[in-house]
C-alpha cells in the first residue's frame, strides 16, 4: 500500500524530551528573523481598497504544528494589527487564528498552550480554532480568510516522488533525499512533485482568501540553482549513512533504505516564484531568500541539539518507515556522525528560507 | 484552591472499553429524538428575511464533546441543508462547523472521526474546526453564527455551587447533588448557579450570531417542578451512596465526599425559559420537554451498560475529587446497587431534555 503522508507527517507529538514542542528551536529563529515581513503584510490588509475596515480578520496558519512556533506566529499578527490600529485610530477589529495541521498533528498540546496567549493578550479581543485537513486540498469556505500564513509547511509534498527505473526497481539506493550521488531521474522525480503540490497549495487557497487577502509563506529552501547543495542536503545525508549503518547492524532491511525517500523539497527563489506565475492566482509583492547561520558558534553549537531539532520532525515518518524500535540507535548512530563532522567542520552552516508575499489577484473573487 | 471545572470536566477519551466514545449511546438517542426540532431550525435560517442566499452557512456545536454524537449532529445538519435547497432550488453553501470544547477534550480523536463524516458527504463542501474554549465565555468573532446548537452541555455548570454553613460548614453532606435529604440551601445554590451560568451562555452567543440566527439547546432537565425528583437525582444518588461504600470501606476520607457537588444541574422548562426572558436577547421560537424511556426494556435494559454509560461522562471529575485509582471500585460498586435496583424496579425510568429553538432579536444585532 502507498504511504499516506496525512498519516506520518506530523511533528513529534506531546512536550516531552524529543517532542517538538522543546525542540523546534530553529523554527523560532526563522520567524523571528521574518517577523517584519509578516508584519508588513498584515498591516497592508488595513490600507487596501477595504470601502470600511475590516470588523473580523480571519488568519490562517497552514501546518502550524505545535507549541511555542503557532503561538509566537499568533503572538506577531496581534502585535502588528493592534499598532497599525493605533497608527490609524482605527477600532481593534477581532482576529479569528484557524491553526491548521493534518489530524495526526497534536492538537490536544497545541490547544493547551493556547493560555499563554490569553494571559498575553487580554485585552485583544481574538479566538483561534483547530483546522484539522491537509493544504493540498481545501480547508476554508470562500472567500474567508484575510491572512494565510505558513512557516516551514509548505515544503512537505503530498507524497514522496515515485522514482524507480521503468523495471520498478529504486533509483536513489542508500539515500533518501536528492543527494551529489542522486541520477538526475530523482531531482526530476522531486522538482516535479514540488511543482504539483505547490501548484496546489496556491489553487486551493485562492477561492478561500478574501478579496485583496494576502499569503505569507516560508519554506526551508536553498540558495542556489543546484538542488544538491550541501546545505540543504546534508540533514538527509546524515540520517542516509545512520541508517546505512543500522542495515550494516543488520537492524533494517537494505531494501527498506532503497526504497524509501522523503515527501520534503528545498525549493529556490526561483522555483517557488515560477510556480506562483504558472498557477496564476496570485501577484508577488515581495519575494526573497533568507539565510540563517547554523552550526559553529551559531545556533545549533552542540550536536546533541541539533539531532533533537532534526530527530523531532523527521522521527514520525523515520519511524513509520524502520520501525519505532530503531529510532534511539539511529538518532544516537547521526549524533555520532555529526560530531565528528562537527570536528571537521564538515557540517551544514546555513539554513535557507524562501519567503513570498501573495495577494490575491482581484479577477480571483469568488462567488 | 477553588476546582477548576474547565480543567476537569470533559468526556472519557480515547476509544477503550470506558471511553465517551464508546458508552453515549443515550446522547445518540436524545439527537435522534430531537432531530426534527435542529432540522427545522436549520431550514428556518433559508426562508428568513435574508437579501441574498447564504453562501456559507456557519455552525457551532458547544460542547460538542468526541465520537458519534458530533459526527451524528453535523450530519442532520448537512442533510437538513441539502434538501431545503433541493425544495427551493438554490445552490448549495458552503458550512462550517466549530466544534467546541473545553482545551482538555480529546480533540485529537475528535478530528480523527472526521473522516466518517467525509466520506459521508463527499459531494458538499463543508469544513470542521475546533473551538476550544468554555462557553461561559466568547468564542467566535461578533455576527458570525448563523446556527449555535448544543446537545447535552449547558446543564454543566462553571463551577459547583457554594452550598456551605455560614461557619462554611458542608450543607450536603454524603450527596455529591440535590437530593431528597438536601436542605433548601442546595437547591438554592444550584438554581442560582444555573441562572447565572445560563443567563452567560446567552449573553455571550449574542453578539455572535449572526442577524437572524439561530440557536438550539437541548440540556437534561427535568419534568416537574420538584428539583429533587427521582428521574434526575437517581445517577448521583447512585454514585453517592457508592461513594459513602468506599468512605465506609476507609477508602476515600468522608470530608472529600461531604464538600464535593457535581458542576450540573437539570432545569424544569419554566426555569430554562425564565432565564431567557430576563437575559432578552433571543426570541423562543420554540420550547418543548422531550422524555425518553430508560431501564427496563428499553434503552440502557442491562445495568452494566448503564453504569457504563453514567462512568464515561462522570469519571473525569469524580476521579479530580477522589482520585484514579478508586474509580473501578466506586463503578463496580455503583454497578452492583444498580442491578438490585433493577430487580425491584427503583431505578430511574426517565430521561428528561428540555429543547428550545431561540432567535436573535433583530435589535441585537452588533457592529
Amino acid at each position: 500500500m502507498a504511504m499516506k503522508v496525512k498519516d506520518i507527517v506530523f511533528m513529534n507529538k506531546g512536550d516531552g524530551e524529543n517532542s517538538y514542542v522543546k525542540s523546534a528551536g530553529l523554527t523560532l529563529k526563522v520567524i523571528a528573523k521574518t517577523q517584519p515581513i509578516v508584519q508588513k503584510a498584515v498591516q497592508s490588509l488595513f490600507t487596501g481598497t477595504h470601502s470600511t475596515p475590516l470588523q473580523v480578520v480571519n488568519v490562517a496558519d497552514l501546518g502550524c504544528a505545535l507549541g511555542p512556533q503557532p503561538l509566537e506566529s499568533m503572538s506577531i499578527v496581534i502585535e502588528s494589527i493592534v499598532e497599525k490600529c493605533g497608527e490609524l485610530g482605527c477600532e481593534m477589529p477581532e482576529i479569528q487564528f484557524h491553526l491548521n495541521d493534518l489530524a495526526g498533528n497534536d492538537f490536544n498540546t497545541l490547544f493547551k498552550g493556547l493560555s499563554v496567549v490569553q494571559e498575553k493578550y487580554k485585552n485583544v479581543s481574538w479566538f483561534a480554532m483547530g483546522a484539522p485537513g491537509s493544504f493540498h486540498g481545501r480547508l476554508f469556505p470562500r472567500n474567508s480568510m484575510h491572512l494565510v500564513h505558513s512557516c516551514y509547511s509548505v515544503h512537505w509534498l503530498s507524497k514522496a516522488p515515485k522514482i524507480t527505473s521503468e523495471a520498478g526497481l529504486p533509483l536513489n539506493k542508500g539515500k533518501i533525499y536528492m543527494s551529489k550521488t542522486s541520477p538526475p531521474a530523482v531531482r526530476e522525480g522531486y522538482l516535479s512533485q514540488f511543482e504539483e503540490d505547490f501548484s496546489s497549495v496556491l489553487r486551493f487557497r485562492s477561492p478561500e482568501l478574501a478579496p485583496d487577502g494576502r499569503m505569507v509563506l516560508i519554506l526551508n529552501g536553498r540558495q542556489s540553482a543546484d538542488p544538491t547543495e550541501k546545505d540543504i542536503c546534508y540533514l538527509w545525508d546524515l540520517l542516509a549513512e545512520a541508517l546505512s549503518y543500522l542495515v550494516s547492524e543488520g537492524l533494517i532491511d537494505e531494501e527498506k533504505l532503497d526504497s524509501f525517500n522523503v515527501p520534503y523539497y528545498n525549493p529556490s527563489q526561483e522555483e517557488v516564484e515560477r510556480v506562483i506565475d504558472k498557477e496564476g492566482s496570485f501577484t508577488t509583492e515581495f519575494s526573497d531568500t533568507v539565510v540563517l547561520e547554523i552550526g559553529g558558534k551559531n545556533a545549533w553549537s552542540d550536536p546533541g541539539l541539533r539531532i533533537k531539532g532534526y530527530r523531532c520532525f523527521s522521527e514520525p515518518i523515520l519511524s513509520h518507515q524502520f520501525g519505532e524500535e530503531v529510532m534511539d540507535k539511529l538518532f544516537d548512530k547521526a549524533e555520532e556522525i555529526l560530531a565528528e563532522d562537527y570536528k571537521q567542520g564538515k557540517e551544514a552552516t546555513k539554513n535557507i528560507s524562501i519567503v513570498v508575499v501573495l495577494k490575491k489577484k482581484t479577477n480571483q473573487t469568488w462567488t
